[in-house]
């Protein structure tokens, strides 16, 4: 398929960072929850190498918060997934993958205890704010449910802490991967995480408003200038060397989180009815029939995966490639996948049809990026 | 803001036309219920007045038909809109307004009842089925929600009734205005509907499954040729002409439906406790602030409206525009927007404010369609 245009209305949401972005002359955008989000600037190369070289600032208000207060916050939180995170300290940020009855995956998320009885899920592609929102009301909870007024910014990319530390001063330093804090910033202060979605160090703030928020964006730039920053997005190659999933993508409505290798963020043996559980419980004493795997691939660089691309051994379909583009610090085409037990050990040979054809493909269990690292014996 | 490229993902889901459509030159795409729907193929002004002349075939299956069934669908519809149903023949269509707790529109949809205790609601760009599901779930209604394996297909234009008799026969004569009825199509049949987000005569296939809409698509091509038949999609010129509101541009969740003008399609003497009623109760009583207005603007063509227009008298904001074209049939720009009291009279003169500058304007009750037809007295 080639790159068609973008039609723009105010139903695709634009953002207080949309003119920046305009200005940095971003060449491509995708919807994600009804908001824009860039995926080029330069190249998506370029770009790519700027961000493991350099660092981007990212317009990632599409990251909408979905903020649950009340008396009532912490059940309904509870209810809606597998992961128990009220033994979590509140300084650290929690992945949580929200899921329904049937113990798939709804929405691939990451929760803040903002305050004793307020939480921001930080919600991927969907509406999730009206599941939470109905489940409330169905079951009569004191609680309110809304997307907050926060455009979450994302400052990515190996220079990142410097930039950072001096907008923030020295004590940034000291938040760990998945730690958030509260950081001054001008006569306000603001909540800021190490997180982001790419495997370089990297950090992500939240302001409320939108003026607070250009504000900060401005600030990072000026305070970034000696350090070559740039406006990025979030980049396909780079997210799919370090294993990150897409809701979506690489995993939909269909499959569990158990699939999707976050099994072991949950334990069966509760005694809280959470949605999903008896499904989730079934599905650890039985175990899953696939799960995500990473796969490299042989050939000349893949096309854009639109559909998914069905994965061989000989004329056996053994699961589907969902995510592809050639990595240049692989030297060959790297993926995301779903792949049965068949095939899922590390090493296995298949094949994966694409529109242009069969490619010879090798499966992983780990990542391109934590291959290369010594994460390898851990992950 | 300069047309940007659109990032293909599987994220961004393709449809059974995608190929057909991608073969007659989509130009640009918007997404919709996370997938593609086209907007542009020629150019704007070309799409427009071949649909006012011709018959065009869209690919709107991007309507995701939520399909409710089970002893209680009913019931659980009827808690989710102010529009009492029950009356309704079940030959017709019935547009739904789709209410929170605070009365406000949460989805824009059309609902169809295929068998007793099976409904299919047509959901605007939202994911409405989460909000339907949970609902059930919090309040454990005998129920089961699920997105349908159904891609609608539009037969749109002036000479959609020839192509439609040519493929279903005579009957399809009958079918009046938002009537829906199964006619056959092969070996099968299907429900057809005389419905469409257009102001020209039109028609709506619902087929189950991807293969059997592929079929229909090229039968309606194949039996269409002497007709001049193109692949089409909504226009936005000609949506505007007509007064047809678009969920997320015109309305959002912060609107009221008596706001939107659908506050006819329900009385506040009900019994019925939906949600919304007190506060739509309350509204009705008391009168909205604002409502839906059509305006003709003055002056040049006005750039694409992404963010909404404020409206004034003099200083005094009186409201916005959210949607806005040049009208070749209306010689002039026309839009529509939210306006309030104060200036929401037939002929009332206001200004808009666009990132061009000021533009004169008058607001009228009516749209351009309306205005210029027998109907100006019913609207």
């Amino acid at each position: 398929m080639t790159a068609p245009y973008l039609s723009i209305s105010r139903r695709i949401r634009e953002t207080p960072f949309t003119r920046r972005v305009e200005e940095a002359k971003v060449k491509s955008y995708t919807v994600y929850n009804h908001m824009l989000l860039p995926t080029v600037f330069h190249t998506l190369e370029d770009d790519y190498h700027h961000l493991k070289s350099q660092v981007q600032i990212w317009d990632v208000s599409c990251q909408r918060q979905v903020e649950i207060r009340g008396p009532d916050a912490n059940f309904l939180l509870r209810k809606i997934t597998p992961r128990d995170f009220s033994t979590r300290p509140t300084n650290r940020c929690t992945y949580l993958p929200v899921t329904d009855p049937n113990g798939r995956m709804l929405n691939d998320s990451v929760l803040i205890q903002v305050r004793e009885d307020c939480y921001w899920l930080s919600a991927s592609d969907n509406d999730i704010n009206l599941w939470i929102s109905a489940l409330a009301i169905g079951a009569n909870l004191d609680v309110t449910v809304k997307e907050a007024d926060i455009c979450p910014i994302a400052i990515q990319g190996p220079k990142s802490l410097s930039l950072m530390e001096k907008v923030f001063g020295v004590p940034i330093r000291d938040l760990n991967y998945f730690d958030v804090e509260q950081f001054d910033f001008a006569t306000t202060n603001l909540l800021v995480s190490r997180t982001g979605y790419s495997g370089q160090l990297g950090y992500e703030i939240y302001a409320k408003g939108s003026q607070l928020a250009l504000a900060i964006w401005d600030t990072l730039f000026e305070c970034g200038e000696h350090l070559n920053v740039r406006v990025g997005c979030p980049n396909l190659i780079e997210r799919i060397e370090a294993g990150l999933l897409s809701y979506g993508n690489d995993m939909t409505q269909h499959n569990t989180p158990i699939e999707c290798g976050f099994g072991r963020m949950f334990t069966p043996a509760t005694n809280f009815d959470y949605l999903g559980l008896s499904a989730l419980n079934a599905e650890q004493q039985n175990g899953p029939r696939r799960m995500i795997r990473y796969l490299s691939i042989d050939g000349p660089t893949v096309p854009i995966c639109s559909q998914p691309w069905p994965v061989y051994i000989k004329d056996n379909q053994v699961g589907h490639v969902s995510s592809a583009a050639y990595s240049p610090a692989a030297g060959t085409n790297v993926a995301i996948g779903m792949i049965t037990s068949d095939a899922w050990h590390d090493g296995t040979v298949v094949q994966v049809k694409t529109p242009r054809g069969r490619y010879e493909a090798k499966v992983f269990v780990c990542s391109q990026n934590k291959r290369n690292t010594r994460k390898v014996n851990t992950c």
